[in-house]
Parts: C-alpha cells; sequence; structure tokens
C-alpha cells in the first residue's frame, strides 16, 4: 500500500553523528560530530551508542529551532537487544517516545511514520536510529578483542546515528509518499551475506511501489538502498532487470557510499541503522536541498534475524521500507 | 500529545492464543486456542512464541472475514531479541509490517499506531504481540532448567498472543483517541521490581491524558493498565492520588486479571508482550461488545531495560502508551 500523504509534510531538518571509519569515508567531512575514539565520553559501546542518539537528535531540534515540547513524537530504534541504544539515548527528551524495530530499515522506517504522523496531527515529529560497530561486532557476532575475520560479502556497521524533523513548515524537501515492506524470506542463512538476503525485500518493495505509482524507475532521479552493500546492490540490479524495471543508470546504495571501496578495507561496505540514516543526513537530503538531487526513492532495507534465530538454523528474512522524497520546485 | 482520531476507527476483531497458566487462569475459557504443551507443534520456545502470533493474528483475520490483501498495515512486535517472533511469526502473511519494541506496551503501541494507520489511510490495519514464558525466561532471567527462585515483587511472562484488526467498518468498540509515553527513568534497578520501574511512566501518561481531555479518572468507566502488577498497580494508585487524581474506584490492571492471584503462585502477577493482548482480548474487549465496560482507557506499559544495560548496572526506564476506546453506543 502506497501512503500517500494528504498534507505538505517537509523534511525539516537533520544531523549526523559518526565515528573513525566514518571520518575517514567520502562523507566524513559532512558529519555535524565526529568521535574518532568512538566512544562519546562514555564508559560502554552500548552506552556510547545511546549518546550518539542524545547528539543527533539534539544536533538537529537546534538546527529546526525547536524545543522538545514543539515535538509531537519521536519514532527511533536500533539494532541492540531491546533496543536499549534508543531508550536510554533519548531518555533525557522530554518528547512522547515511539519504540522501532526493523533491524537496519529503521532509519527508513521511522522517517516514515513520523512523516504519517506529522500528516495526521499537524505536530513536528522526530525520527532518530544509530548503530555502533563495536556494540555491534559483541551482540552478533564476536567480541572485538577476538579479532574475527571477515568473509567478503560481509558489512560492516558503521558507527553513527541520524536525527531528523518531519514538520508542516515549508522546506525544500517535501515527504510525497511511503510505502512499508513485505517480510520475505529468500532462504538464505549465511549472516555473513546479508545483502543477499535483503535485496528481494527490496525489489519486492520498489516494484510495488513503480506498479503502485505507475511509474518507472528511471522516471525518478535517484534511487537509493540502505544498506544491501556490493553483493545486495548487484543482486538488486540483477533482479530488478529480470523484472524488467531496469534501475541501473539511476541507483545507488548507502552501504556502498559510507565508505571508501578501494582505500578502505570494508568488504561488501556499511550496514546498520546508523548507515542510511547518516548517508542520508550527509549526503542524500544535502544533495536534494541543493537541487542536485530532484527527487529520491530512500529504501531502507533491514534482515531480520538474531544471533539465536540463527543458532537455531532459520534463514534470515529481509524487510524494505520506503520514503520517496521530491524537492518542493521539482 | 492526545492524538484523537479524526476518522471513526473501530476493533473490528480480535483473538487470543494461550498456555497452560493462562488456561488455568480467570480468562482461561475465553481463549481462541490453547496449548498446554505451550509448544504449539513447534521445536523451539522461540519459535512457539511466533507460532502463537502466526495463529492469533489467523483467527482475528478469519473472524473479521479478511484476507491479507484487505490489511494495509501490520503493527507487531515481542520481547525477543530483534523482535523475532514477530518477523518469524508473521513471515507467512502477505501484508506489509512494521515492527515495534516497546516492552510489554507493544500492545497497546501497536493497536494505537494501527488505528492511525486505519485514520490516515481508511484501510483495515491489524496488531500483534506475544510473549512466552520459556523464551523470555531464557532470554531475561535463567534457563527453565535452572529452577531460579523469584522475588515477591517478580511477576510471570505471560504465554500468550493477542491479534487486533482496527477498521473503518462500524463495531460496537470505537477508538477515540491515542497518547504515547515519555520513557521516564525512576531509578530503579531490580529486574525483579519491573511493576515499580514502570509505573512512574503509567501515572505520566495518564494524567497528561486528564490533562488535555479536561477530565478525572472517575469519568471513564475503566482505567486498565498492561501489566503493572500487584506492586505497580499500588503504587500507581498512591501515585494518582498524590496527584490528587484517585483511580481506585475504575482502575485494574492486566497483571492482576490474568491470574488467580490466589491459588496460582504467580507473586506479583503476569507481565509480558502477550499479558495486557490476552487481557484484552479475553476479557476487556468482550467487556465493551457486551456493554458491561462503557468506555476503556487501556494503557499498556513497559520496561525498557535489556539484561545487557542491567548487568552494566543502568535504572529501568518506564514508558505507558494510551488507548481511549469507547462503545459506539455510550
Amino acid at each position: 500500500m502506497k501512503i500517500t500523504l494528504q498534507n505538505p509534510v517537509y523534511l525539516e531538518a537533520y544531523a549526523a553523528i559518526g565515528g573513525k571509519a566514518e571520518k575517514e569515508g567520502p562523507l566524513g567531512a559532512y558529519f555535524d560530530e565526529i568521535d574518532e575514539t568512538e566512544r562519546f565520553g562514555q564508559e560502554t559501546w552500548e552506552q556510547s551508542e545511546s549518546e550518539m542518539q542524545r547528539r543527533a537528535l539534539s544536533a538537529a531540534l537546534k538546527k529546526a529551532n525547536l524545543a522538545d515540547q514543539d515535538i509531537g513524537l519521536l519514532f527511533a530504534g536500533d539494532l541492540m537487544n531491546q533496543c536499549t541504544s534508543s531508550s536510554y539515548g533519548l531518555l533525557s527528551f522530554d518528547i512522547p517516545q515511539v519504540g522501532l524495530y526493523g533491524a537496519c530499515s529503521t532509519a527508513a522506517e521511522s522517517i516514515a511514520l513520523a512523516a504519517m504522523s506529522c500528516d495526521l496531527t499537524a505536530r513536528p515529529a522526530a525520527a532518530v536510529t544509530s548503530s555502533h560497530f563495536c556494540s555491534a561486532e559483541r551482540q552478533f557476532r564476536y567480541p572485538l578483542e577476538y579479532g574475527g575475520q571477515r568473509t567478503p560479502t560481509a558489512q560492516r556497521t558503521v558507527t553513527g546515528s541520524g536525527a531528523f524533523i518531519l514538520s508542516r513548515k515549508k522546506s525544500p524537501i517535501r515527504v510525497d509518499s511511503v510505502m512499508f515492506g513485505r517480510s520475505i524470506d529468500s532462504k538464505i542463512s549465511d549472516i555473513c551475506n546479508m545483502g543477499a538476503a535483503m535485496a528481494p525485500a527490496a525489489v519486492d518493495t520498489l516494484s510495488r511501489y513503480m506498479k503502485e505509482s505507475g511509474r518507472a524507475p528511471c522516471d525518478f532521479h535517484t534511487i537509493v538502498t540502505g544498506d544491501l552493500g556490493r553483493e545486495g546492490y548487484e543482486l538488486t540490479k540483477i533482479m530488478m532487470a529480470q523484472k524488467k524495471m531496469p534501475i541501473d543508470a539511476v541507483y545507488d546504495d548507502c552501504g556502498l557510499l559510507v565508505y571508501h571501496s578501494d582505500i578502505q578495507d570494508m568488504h561488501a561496505g556499511g550496514s546498520g541503522c546508523g548507515c542510511s540514516a547518516v548517508v542520508g543526513a550527509t549526503k542524500l537530503f544535502p544533495d536534494m536541498e541543493s537541487g542536485k538531487i530532484k527527487d529520491l526513492l530512500f529504501i531502507g532495507t533491514g534482515a531480520l534475524m538474531s544471533p539465536t534465530s540463527v543458532q537455531q538454523g532459520l534463514s534470515i528474512a529481509g524487510i524494505a521500507h520506503l520514503v520517496h522524497l521530491t524537492r518542493e520546485d521539482f
């Protein structure tokens, strides 16, 4: 179901916080704040991730010149068990909060829901997501001290947080419509190849959106998934071509945009709730503001497994949520 | 922010699935399906919980005589790491899905969002949540085989799942308004006393709702929190009295309604994402349909910690989301 907003809702402000590898990537200069120690003054990696969320939302609110009480609802999520990065990171804000879990799709999920909330209530809404390489590694894979090796199809969890303010106040970037994804199980069970697990979900959402819109991918200026990485990106291009909806000319992926593929040894690219959030806030949305991107399909992709489900031999379901953003003058 | 729906949205159908202890409780006769083995034909407790979600939604859809494609959006969540009970349990449904995490508040959170979605899009929306004693014990506390003892303030995770269909089709129960909670840290760090950790959040949401509505608790027929248990229930009564908003005459708690306090040895009562869901579907909403309850404030309460955050010494933040349901003829 494509949900076209009934009122004009705009992306009023956004901010991104990042770590060392993100600073060294091609978007490093565009973050609002970087801490190369990736600790953000905190004692544990989990609390460092929470602190990134706090700083990202603070920065976005400041840019929009809004206070807590101006925000009607806050949509937030992360990859940690029980989504504690959001719970603890956003505790100091006096804003009603809706907790989400959509794995790496949460940035698009939260922006989509915030836009719907703003449409329905007329009050500004906020969206925040994060991921942290060090907290994710020890939760999903191995403690850093173990020095585990990664396969070529593996992605690296981005250390970063992005925050977004949606409001009725006119600004260059308008949310046209949103579409939520169906969970798709393509029977991939390799936890080091989440791109392949998520690509069919991206294709499902994107092709449904084309069908319901009566448009073709090339009718859009830019289509960006986040974050399928190299493997999922290539698979998505192939599957869309098989559906007679080629996307190569307009397509990119947040997992490929966040790091240098040549000089940074990041295998298949970036991943994590923070990846598409920071790529949106440091590149895609600034490019929309400057007019470089005319309209954008921003498709968050998530792999819905847990370490327990993987240990129990279940395959990895993927999901993809879409947000269609347009230049107001486009 | 109290969100009053702009169109009439109704609770069209609902269903509840439960386990052995729930069958032996006062609501046992009103479940749609019970499996006393609590396995639901599955090999692991996690998959048993997923299967409950699948059966709950199937039953609710059947009652509403709706197919997958009739549902615009599905809002779901649970207590498992990365919310896998929902991801895997609802995989067989061909419905776009929004993943949520709100700890034990998720039933109210999902119903509130489904109602907003139905208001905005006119399409029916579904809400599903679950919890399972056996999957929760080994994730949050100890494996069952350990035979851990529980303190008097501890609650028991309900084995159950509830599913709810919200639509524009006129039926006796209408959703009047919803209000999302702020996360409140009352500095409780005892993981065996989540009632005390959550009660301040319930009081915050309830008192904000009274203020924004210009009403007093006694103006409502029934106010039910879910699920504070004995400790949180008593604290909520005291704190509301301190705010000059006594609620004793109209107040109950799902954690107290789900088990017999005398003959079932459940300490402070029930808890878990499934608790308020099954109490809603087996008692509160049937009582509304029969006219026994005229209008209802259904307040889901959640404790937003994880085992990791507790081990790291953080206190437990609480959150409470409210749904105001009325009899259409009231």
